[in-house]
């Protein structure tokens, strides 16, 4: 079941915000491995590495000097800080993919997607994903192993902010069932590689039609 | 699968359009078959009914005296002329399934695509079907037993001047293969159902979170 054919096709930016622990990264997860023509962003980040994270793979982890002579240098398309740690979108990254007609997902909060539509517009499909309740997202916080006490109740304090920000995107789910979630995804992807205007080689094709 | 929820939502309307042999009227049959909570709007119109066809369910049959009276007393979301016969769109049917959050698929030309989208912008999600050839067109027209040489002539001539109008959809899909165009249809209606523009429930929602 694909829809496609063989016409050039700009890629997109696929952003998928939520508050912590509402499921982003697991919904991310599930569509790069069902959805094989879409790759994730590779973040820069300062943060510390954590026990399950591959260099390379998971983020570039860099040293805050590092990231700063990157910076200074424009080699973002944005960058933001989060939890006291700094994070970026390599810019290189995403030209090359997208006039390649490759889509990229984004695991970013609001402040990159705000900066991610102010520099393409047309290029950026937001997602926010709400928890069905602030309960679901305390559990899900409590259950992750490696974050401290402290650190749950920071994220819950932020939750509050974060949700504030749904009305910034172009879709909006809420994320009482995992595989409902990431069907739902897969459509808007799919959905989205039809939109007119991302199909470069249109006007060429019904060009082709009529000779 | 379904990306349900309980929230109330503001229904669309979906617009097929394509040159006549492209296929819309197929794909949505097998659309209103497979995907149960969109009906088709059901135009009134001045032509003659088919063999096959249904008063009331394909469409209302009028005389064009009554059409007239119903255009006068501005029954109509849009009315065009195809063919030498009207076509209309009844506004009462519209707006109430719209408000109860119901979709309506619009199998109409260029003319009543552009009306709808005048008229109700945010409403309106556009489709257009290219055929994969010319050839395929003429083939799907000769094979329909009802349409004669010259009608079959006049449609084909006027194919050209339908396909310049590809532009003017928000999505594009070229119709080569029957399975391939209903499955990216389907696609569309579930992610534009997730449109937060569409989803009227969600800042009560997000208000409860809170609560």
């Amino acid at each position: 079941m694909t829809s496609d054919h063989s016409l050039s096709r700009r890629g997109f930016m696929l952003v998928l915000s939520s508050p912590s622990g509402a499921g982003k990264t697991t919904v991310a997860r599930h569509i790069l491995e069902r959805e094989k023509k879409i790759s994730l962003s590779i973040s820069a980040t300062t943060r510390p590495q954590r026990p399950l994270e591959t260099h390379g793979i998971d983020y570039h982890f860099v040293s805050p000097e590092t990231f700063s002579k990157m910076v200074e240098e424009d080699h973002f398309l944005e960058h933001a800080v989060v939890f006291d740690h700094h994070y970026g979108t390599p810019k290189s990254f995403v030209e090359a993919h997208l006039a390649d007609g490759q889509d990229i997902l984004f695991d970013i909060d609001w402040q990159g997607t705000q900066t991610l539509k102010q520099k393409a517009p047309t290029d950026v499909v937001s997602i926010f994903l709400l928890p069905p309740s602030l309960e679901v997202l305390e559990t899900r916080l409590r259950n992750r192993a490696q974050d401290h006490e402290e650190t749950v109740l920071l994220r819950m304090s932020q939750a509050a902010s974060e949700l504030s920000h749904w009305g910034e995107y172009d879709y909006v789910l809420i994320n009482n069932d995992l595989e409902v979630a990431v069907e739902s995804v897969l459509s808007i992807i799919r959905s989205e590689r039809l939109k007119r205007q991302r199909q470069e080689g249109l006007p060429l094709f019904v060009r082709g039609l009529h000779a």
